[in-house]
């Protein structure tokens, strides 16, 4: 008798902003894995007496467990148990789905993926700016701001994301921004292109400050970088 | 005595994939007005007695109707009413949010933006590929593949599109991919680059069919092209 694991998506963080399937499967687990990003009052969800596993990975941060998160799921599915793995935003979104997805496959134990709310779609909503816009912003695109080392990755298309007619959000980049930023204005893209960054969304302490590429760069050389946050920048409504 | 309006995302159609906020909106308004694409068991969750509006419009289908949703909403809020204005997926990605919104400030008329599950993560989830990934696919975009006319916008970015290291999700592109194909190819990607097509996810006539570019332009060819549809192509898992 083999387990299955559910990959399930907590959302931004809002426990209301968890999908009814996504209620429902913590409710039902024997197991719940669950990073630091998806805690708090998400985990109230969780049926008494199941497991609670921290697996403790935090965003942009360099992380050595990503082999024993894989362990884990795979140990605790092949006890029989019903697991959830709950991975903060959408879980196919930055979450370093497909390295856990690859241990299950391996191992030959059955999943299934519970989509939710990313952090882009709910940064964007709490602050009434539309993701894509008829004729002035068609394309959406969303990019991490740090590879595994917690650097900005070298190899990313830097000419897509200098593009102003196409609205970016920036996962995980709070502390690579200034560099992204040099990136952006030797493409040719204006250091006045608007820009927000969006803190802590739907928790106590969100913060939503809307400014510039440049006026960012020089706010965040200004204050520590630790909270969670996610930076829209392009053609954000009303200002083109 | 101004209402109120909240822009609720009814997700990709599973009313399992509704946020407890999404539900409990729907369960308090007085009004609410929806689109075809999100309809069905979605309307459950809304109160006996309410006033249910049908505003018929369909993505990727000229509507010439969108300033009579804009007075719609203006004037359902104008009598003091709790209005809920249910868009498909999520609410701010490709639901012509922006002119809604418009109207609304432009009459003084306080609303919310609920965020939810949008189609590509909804599409990616059911079928095990993860939008992004690690080294990979740093980078995932979504863009519509109809303008208001239903025809391929003639101003999108190319070059940023046919990029293979990054995902791309085609939203309402179903009838255009064949032109949207060869200018892909035109810049030099393969037509051998992997492709998805998603229809009617999580409806009971779900299909998922993976292929490349050049053979999801030959079946496409083959068929009628009315159901919903997203199409992910480009830096699939597992194929790069």
């Amino acid at each position: 008798m083999t387990g299955f694991v559910s990959f399930v998506s907590a959302g931004p963080g809002d426990p209301e902003l968890l999908t009814l399937k996504a209620v429902a499967r913590l409710g039902a687990a024997d197991v719940v894995l669950y990073d630091d990003l998806a805690s708090g009052a998400v985990l109230d969800h969780v049926r008494k007496g199941a497991n609670l596993v921290s697996v403790g990975k935090r965003a942009g941060k360099p992380s050595a467990k990503q082999e024993h998160v894989s362990r884990l799921l795979v140990d605790y599915a092949a006890t029989g148990a019903s697991v959830v793995r709950l991975k903060s935003g959408d879980a196919g979104i930055f979450g370093r789905l497909e390295e856990e997805l690859d241990a299950l496959n391996a191992a030959g134990i059955a999943y299934e993926i519970i989509p939710g709310v990313t952090a882009a779609c709910a940064a964007a909503a709490v602050s009434a700016i539309p993701l894509t816009r008829r004729h002035t912003a068609r394309r959406v695109q969303f990019v991490t701001g740090a590879d595994v080392t917690g650097e900005l990755p070298d190899d990313l298309n830097w000419a897509a994301l200098a593009d102003p007619h196409a609205l970016t959000a920036l996962y995980m980049g709070k502390r690579t921004f200034p560099a992204l930023a040099a990136r952006l204005i030797a493409q040719g893209m204006s250091p006045d292109t608007p820009a927000l960054l969006a803190e802590s969304v739907g928790h106590v302490d969100q913060r939503l400050v809307r400014t510039t590429i440049a006026g960012l760069v020089a706010q965040l050389a200004q204050e520590n970088v630790t909270a969670t946050a996610v930076i829209l920048y392009g053609a954000l409504a009303g200002t083109d």
